[in-house]
């Protein structure tokens, strides 16, 4: 047993996820599913990599703000541009939703910079984005930054015939642009928040582009089973979550009408990472009432990055 | 080679086919394509099933629409519930983008007339409609009447390492519950259009309902690059369709980066099934611009059903 799940510890977060796989793939075992309906769903931001001190796409957004105020300086008159051109990262950070922003109005300022070029090339400067960029703590690739006990975990799962999806709150396609190098999570199961598409039919053929404003609903809290539904079209039997926003999906594993597994990551680990329960407070009620496993990132993990 | 594709004549269509396979997946040709960027992408009514005398799923619709008039006879003011009760096809078939209707009109009866139920619900009643619903010409199951050639078609491109996806103009949760049974398609590669959803969390958990309302685009036309984008991030190498409603898709494959296969389906076999080239007279003429592949149903294939 020592090779599976290496990077966590021999603690009953890591036996409830072995005995639960076991069960579910041994077709003489009553729990046994099909793999048609072996569906993992795993948050993104905060359950598969870092989220503090903000959303790393809001880096990316900032970025953005700074050349648009440059070549527009009539912008600056609008917070967002000027706290991304001065440097003011708390008028971003207290967007952030585990301190009480809103992630609709976060996702929001992110869509906005990116509003109006093509699809093509919003891939392509996300991309060369997270090649460079590091984040403020730890200095190294904000892509680095991935929980590798989790990332271990997409494998073990994709290796006992799981499909595995991501639902980000964060915007979808800035994580497809890294999902299959970082997570070995393919492209198309890549779920998440969406600035609305619209095709151009130019002389060189349909041209996708990003057009102002956030598709409805964003996918957090209430849309997670919203946009479960219309990329995959069936429950999850596992979900992995570790803020609010994970509510509705982490109940929604329960509803699959096979045995489930919901997995709440706490970060309890201010050392190696952070800690912080705020915007947690519910789903780690609910994580009780329910049978959901509490994962420790301080007592669980061997390793976190 | 005669077990390979052996539903289809030895003509040049189903060279054409072999030829582009066996030069993307062989790693010596410098037209080689790695497997995560083998995306198939098919339309479905008139590609992959029947279409005429209208889409399968205005019977679904019809059924409903009747259910709802005997419960509530105020309905039968509106023309839709009329035409269900009296029977008037002809109300019905005159939406056909075939011959001159909207797409959009069309999907907006079909998604109204099972609105406001539970996503579950409609998955069951949709399942058991296809169970039993025979086609008025023909007299067999719809879901019987799939172009086995097409069929062959998606499981030679499975085993040569291609994700094949189905694009329906018509209802996305309608043909996943059938597309695994029926095309071997599993649900979460089915695109189509949407009725909106919203998720309540009720006492039992979270349930995710249908809202009254299309969602924009609908997958048809323009609306096909958008929804591709959305559900798979990458355009696909291989793309097959039979109307104008195809145009942007079947030209999207050849902006994937990589040689491309656009097969375009005309209807020309009255005798086994229907001739028709009205609402795709735009899309035949861009074949031969673009050096797409047409496929005649009455030359190029030995069987139909």
């Amino acid at each position: 047993m020592s090779e599976i799940l290496s990077l966590w510890n021999e603690t009953p977060a890591k036996k409830a996820i072995l005995n639960y796989v076991n069960a579910i793939t041994n077709p003489d075992n009553a729990d046994f599913v099909p793999e048609a309906e072996r569906i993992a769903i795993m948050d993104n931001d905060g359950t598969m990599w870092v989220e503090k001190p903000a959303y790393i796409q809001i880096f990316f957004a900032i970025e953005r703000l700074k050349q648009l105020a440059e070549a527009d300086p009539e912008l600056l008159n609008q917070p967002g541009f000027k706290a991304a051109v001065t440097g003011d990262m708390a008028y971003f950070f207290k967007l952030d939703p585990h301190t009480g922003g809103s992630v609709k109005e976060l996702m929001k300022i992110i869509f906005d910079s990116h509003a109006g070029m093509s699809q093509d090339n919003f891939m392509l400067i996300a991309k060369e984005f997270l090649k460079t960029a590091r984040h403020p703590r730890f200095g190294v690739l904000f892509k680095d930054l991935t929980y590798k006990p989790m990332v271990e975990l997409v494998r073990y799962l994709g290796n006992n015939g799981f499909k595995v999806f991501l639902a980000s709150g964060g915007g979808m396609s800035f994580m497809r642009t890294v999902s299959e190098e970082i997570y070995n999570i393919p492209r198309e199961r890549v779920i998440g928040s969406n600035i609305a598409f619209e095709t151009r039919l130019t002389d060189e053929g349909p041209v996708v582009f990003r057009k102002l404003g956030l598709v409805d609903p964003i996918d957090d809290g209430p849309g997670k089973p919203v946009n479960i539904e219309l990329h995959i079209g069936r429950k999850p039997i596992l979900a992995a979550g570790n803020s609010d926003g994970d509510l509705h999906m982490l109940w929604l594993a329960q509803k699959s009408g096979h045995r489930s597994l919901s997995l709440l990551l706490r970060h309890d680990d201010a050392k190696r990472e952070y800690a912080y329960d705020e915007g947690s407070e519910k789903t780690l009620q609910m994580a009780e009432e329910r049978g959901w496993v509490v994962i420790s990132m301080k007592d669980d993990w061997k390793t976190v990055f």
